[in-house]
């Protein structure tokens, strides 16, 4: 670990049933000396509470917190994360071993930070057994009170489903067609806030015992179960797995992306990019490589982007378990001559040198709106088209962003917005009140606002709002849609705007423009002539409004446009693949090619040479 | 209501939960209202017995009333249709609503027609739970009397299947591999009538406080799990769901054949368009709205085909629940500026001017046969190829008269075909003795008779007619097939049939003929030169085979040949994508082209211009 | 059955229920009349045990006996094979039949053969219920005895698996993510074992009657659940059922392995073609028929490939069932047309002359290793590459042999290979140590190994064999792999071999030599120039290395090259297509094409033709 640089290692993870191997007997001599072992050798732990994977006799002495699917399967050990968020037994069981946890390591000087479970909801987001139906009602008396409000919220007249007693509701288990989108997008919110609490008991037990010590746990991007935002509020820090495809040309872009998303949950709080492999995964069907230098140039993509360190899963490839054939910094062969572990070395001895980042901020002035009760009901079935995709919409705007080197920040639609010179809400479907009144502030107020089609059209209980889509921000606009054509899968329609051509799909809509000024329009029936982008003045700011997906070209141009008029700046404008970032008074120049590129950072001067998946800071 | 020309209402289908809110409570008070107020604005109603969707009280009350599918899932409430059709619990609360509905509203002036549940069998056309086995039992006890007759129907000795006890009979629940293809046919005839029996509950009760009051339930089209000639005996009015695709090119001959057979069921007595949409509906992934003027066209379509009114789900979109994306007559937004709402009002005003139309007659010459049991037998599996769908079968036949404006009648095969001069009978693979009498008796008398392959293969057992196929019409077509050869998934063979070539797919066989001539022959190994169509005269008349699927221009060529020499008259000859019906001594024209195309009615004469999407009456 | 030259009939295979139509009451009168009248008529029984399919009866007195799936769902009776292997009442019931069916037929003078069960496993090759648990648990027991060892073969320690009692261990049943692989492995070891114990309990009770009448069960050529290693040493005759895909063009070169195998499971013993259809099957989405000659032209493969008799399913096609339009020996029509009946006539006719043939060896210089654990293993989730498939790699190494008609026996890996010149082992992912030194002793003595990427991975517990892949073959190799780099799907990369150019797909990785000679590279990055094949002398012999996959034509041409430097010789130059195979003193010439071929047998000669699909004895 030494030669590889290691300062902070995760430990103990999946360790429940060697830390208790029955329910009455603990044995923890073998951690205390990894423990000691690390400390003697100026390594750092971040403790996990072990919790993530119930030892099997828990799960036999308890049946009843095996998860069970929404068709009625149960799963069972023999893998990991085989348990009921709601199952009283796991918890019980799971505080008290996190208290010995605690009790025993708080004090340890190896301790640096406490890891509480693992990837929570990776495998079982959701639960419909008879307990988390008894959670669930408890949730939602607690949301709605009475029953009254709920029937109102859930639309309960619709489809004979009106509940006459709180026992009646349970989970939006198989049913014979679409469950009610609202007990559905309860359901998501209720799953969320379930593994919260999961995380939370652990959470109140180490802060009693070491209110000092922060606690994090994993993340893992755009995930959708679980709501981040709120997370992230009860972490001391954020941390994120990262295991982009290499064989995926989007790779470099949706880590760019996830990175700037850690960094947003704690508003621009260091974060750490706690997992990602040296080299292959093992869980896609074929699990490429990283190219030579890729797994260093990821690694400086995430400290460009607000990482305060980086990890790797896995130090030892295992021999044994469902899990032996993804990389790890110590490969089954001889170190010396593995190019992964080469590579590991290296990187651990350049990140010494870049201590100075430590802390720093990365400066954004632009923000993209992003909601997860509004991905959540956004997916829901029974729409107009469901190729309407939360995270592709998010990447068409975040694309051109990336691409031109723009530094972007994600936020919540209620957060603050404005530091911000420019705001992109993409088909954000779901707005609050709240959200509402903050966005038309925030354009008001001098703000300049990109809106996408279907966006503003429900409430939080997934009522549309009447009166003409989207009706929260018609006025913000100066436009009304009369009516929604979604786009057959593979249909392109042809946009006009400003003398030049475009191609559209997935989605065109008929609008009504009141104070709006037209910038582009349909070239095809039956929308021939009628506006396809609209900009509105208002306030001391400006919101423009996009009524379909742009081919990426022209939706580059178009954003081009937006943000130059919001005199949003460019950090550096890089050939194609080279990716620019700005962190601590550093120039991180990433090139995500297989071969070698020049690149010019200023008029007249020596351009720097990146190599194969190279990086240089400047 | 009534700018839009509505006539008829039809109501309360999903109300139950609103009418009874809990078991021991009714309220009808504000259904008295709708009604009252209805009546009042010179409104029909068609009054739904509100049983389609149980309440949530009713399940939890009786949880063994929820549906089980054939691999033990259980279906849950939270969406609608959640009662297996056998369930004492569902039907005695069905039969105790519906009795107090009849009571209160049977006399009600604003009442017009009943609506039984709704779309019966479309979310949950079969139930394996326990009590449906027990109901399975008494239908099979009734059937075959004795044991040993089912043990023969069903062919146990195959398999090791003989069964020694009623009790040991099964719903074809989720098995090793296929289950015994006679006990599927037969679970397909019981789970049929048992939803007509939950049908008919409710009709007896109607009918014995409102003997004079027209009862319907809404169908939907070609729907396999219900026998429809079954049911709509069982009707006074046959009403059907249409919610053609607009992005889908067949939709304009689909729906036609829809109507046809619609119009067929209770032999071309009027029938109601009961559902269909403005303009976009919910539940495909991708959901086009319908083009300018296609809502009108449609509806003109179903006139044409002898439905006696047209109406729309929705009247108003709803706010919430599973359908608020699924248009209606009034929009979410503004009505005035809405592009449906103004197609909805033209047609409600041009509707007015069709009252001539009512109880007028859609004359036709042709038949084609249909009969579910035989399509229930064709789809089971284990068959020389699953690639022949009933379905698809009935179009290839259909489709060329469609596209020759030839009226056609759906027929089931045992029914009086004497006024037709031609009877085509595509993939009708079993066939009674009843029948087999009639096809023979209708071709002897002379009429003329074109059967495809794969047709009169078994008895209503599916059991092999033996002797050589098709047995029980080897005399009629003077051949035997030796042997059949299934082409593989995009196969294509050489046709030639009197100089012309001709592509076939999907389907070859070894014919021999005896005193059939041969029409046409195959062109490839091993088939070369072996007869692909035959035609044999026949007392009177003559029965046609055709051994394969040809492509549609040959097979339009074909089926012209017959048609023309059976003395059956086109209604018009018009362009590509115009539809030609006469109904009511009116010429219904009906343009499904999206631009506008000119239609000669006699030569010499001038023509006839239709708008893209237009519709003409001459 | 004269006239067709049968002379041994497979009798009562699913006669179950009509033998024992309740618990208490036989009926063997009717078996008896038909053992006495084929008897009579000179023809032989296999005659069946009667254990494939329980009656009615029995499932439903013992519904525990109905197997259960890995997601919990139950198969129920209706279909065939619906019981749990491990199940004590089928057992007990099966024995019990078993016991009358030998005491009855033991001595009849028809009974040729012992037939047992009916491709075991085909539907229900393994059962997750209760039941089955705990005999795994007990299967566990015996292979481990005590627990420590269970989890250390296991690796319990990775994802808190770590076992406490036996009780806890389940089944690999639906979990959140994979289970287990040790624990995955040792269940389809158990699975086929379970099976086993099934056949071998029958096969008791026929041995302690008869211990002289030959015992068989027919298994299904490359059938992954099954060992058939194991199985096939309990059993006097290998039979199997073979039924190749008309459509397929691959189905001779299968059909040829899968012969090949069967020789092999017995080393050389002569095995039966039990089951084969006369034309066409129907069990795939479309059943192509054969085309003449192609019933008469795959049973003679099977003899030269060392059958000692051709058997058909079924003698008469039946009426009713699931298997109805499954062809027979005997149609549903008249059988003097019919071109079945014919070949079948032909076959029977022609097979009398053949007699000298039986027993005779079929002699090959060439082996190929195949073993069902490592299958298993290979198979399992959690890979750098799923797309590497078994039975694609044994086909990969066995095409070019076929096409060359070289003659190729298949054998376990720790069978003595002293007698082949050549040995290959295709993806040979885990090895035991007796297996190793089996291997290394063989190329010491002077045998000449080839073996291909992902070989000697891991040991029979699925643990990888430490220390640099393939440990246990590296000194023999001359070789390390220092990375895998799996190839995407499509993927494809060049190759350089001695002049030549060939591509790659699927799979490549980083080599070191140490000893070895290279004789290709790869010729893209980032392996540019880095070896892709090599050959080590080693002892008195020499291995072989392919780390990719090669092209068809590539890998002919390196195996071509292997095998003449091996001292290997072809049976005889054949145009494609033509399959030539000596057996017995003969040389069969198999013309796979549909359309005549000549084929000259020794240069100069006068050429030897045959019919589309014909074939010739030389």
């Amino acid at each position: 670990m030494q030669e590889a640089g290691v300062n902070l290692v995760s430990l103990g993870i999946f360790a429940w049933s060697r830390l208790q191997p029955t329910a009455d007997r603990f044995d923890f001599g073998w951690l205390d000396r990894v423990l000691d072992l690390l400390h003697e050798g100026g390594i750092g732990v971040d403790l996990a509470t072990a919790t993530a994977s119930p030892p099997p006799w828990l799960a036999r002495a308890h049946t009843e917190m095996l998860p069970v699917l929404a068709d009625g399967v149960q799963l069972w050990p023999g893998a990991r994360q085989h348990y009921c968020p709601s199952s009283i037994a796991y918890r019980e069981a799971a505080a008290a071993l996190v208290e010995r946890i605690a009790e025993r390591y708080g004090k340890h000087p190896a301790l640096v930070m406490w890891h509480v479970g693992n990837e929570f909801g990776c495998h079982v987001p959701a639960c419909y057994c008879d307990r988390s139906a008894a959670a669930f009602r408890e949730w939602l008396k607690n949301r709605y009170q009475d029953l009254d409000a709920l029937n109102a919220a859930w639309g309960t007249d619709f489809w004979s489903q009106r509940y006459s007693d709180w026992e009646e509701i349970l989970p939006p288990r198989r049913t014979p067609t679409w469950p009610n989108p609202s007990q559905q997008l309860d359901f998501h919110r209720f799953c969320s806030d379930e593994l919260l609490a999961c995380y939370e008991q652990e959470h109140a037990i180490l802060k009693r015992h070491t209110p000092e010590v922060p606690v994090t746990t994993n993340f893992m991007s755009f995930f959708k179960p679980l709501d981040y935002w709120k997370w992230a509020q009860r972490e001391d820090v954020v941390s994120n797995d990262s295991y982009p495809d290499p064989g995926d040309p989007a790779s470099p872009m949706k880590a760019a992306m996830a990175g700037d998303l850690m960094r947003s949950l704690k508003r621009g709080q260091p974060w750490l990019l706690m997992e990602q492999t040296p080299s292959r995964v093992n869980w896609r069907e074929i699990n490429l490589a990283k190219a030579p230098g890729q797994y260093r140039l990821w690694s400086y993509q995430a400290l460009a982007r607000g990482a305060g360190g980086v990890l790797c899963f896995q130090w030892r490839q295992s021999r044994a378990g469902a899990e032996k054939f993804h990389s790890a910094m110590v490969p089954h062969g001889p170190r010396e001559t593995s190019p992964t572990w080469q590579e590991v070395v290296r990187l651990g001895t350049e990140l010494k040198e870049l201590s100075a980042l430590q802390g720093t901020p990365v400066e954004a002035e632009v923000a993209i709106l992003h909601a997860w009760d509004s991905w959540w009901a956004l997916e829901l079935p029974s729409k107009p088209s469901l190729a309407v995709r939360q995270v592709e919409q998010l990447e068409s705007y975040y694309r051109p962003l990336w691409e031109a080197n723009v530094a972007v920040d994600f936020a919540p639609p209620a957060r603050d917005l404005s530091k911000y010179k420019l705001v992109l809400a993409p088909s954000l479907y779901l707005v609050s009140d709240e959200a509402v009144k903050n966005l038309v502030a925030y354009v008001e107020a001098g703000g300049v606002l990109v809106l996408s089609f279907f966006s503003g059209i429900v409430d939080p209980s997934d009522h549309i709002r009447l009166g003409g889509y989207p009706a929260p921000f018609r006025e913000l606009l100066g436009l009304r849609v009369e009516d929604w054509l979604p786009l057959a899968a593979g249909q392109e329609i042809a946009v006009a705007a400003g003398g030049g051509a475009a191609r559209a799909d997935l989605w065109s809509e008929l609008l009504s423009t009141q104070a709006a000024t037209v910038l582009a329009t349909f070239q095809a029936a039956p929308l021939y002539g009628k506006p396809a982008a609209t900009k509105h003045p208002f306030g001391r700011g400006a919101a423009y409004y996009l009524a379909t997906r742009l081919d990426p070209a022209a939706m580059a141009g178009f954003l081009r446009g937006v943000w130059t008029e919001a005199g949003v700046t460019p950090t550096l404008q890089t050939p194609g693949g080279v990716e620019a970032v700005r962190r601590g008074g550093k120039l991180f120049l990433l090139n995500h090619r297989p071969e070698a590129v020049d690149v010019v950072m200023a008029p007249g001067g020596d351009p720097v040479r990146l190599e194969p998946h190279g990086v240089a800071l400047a």
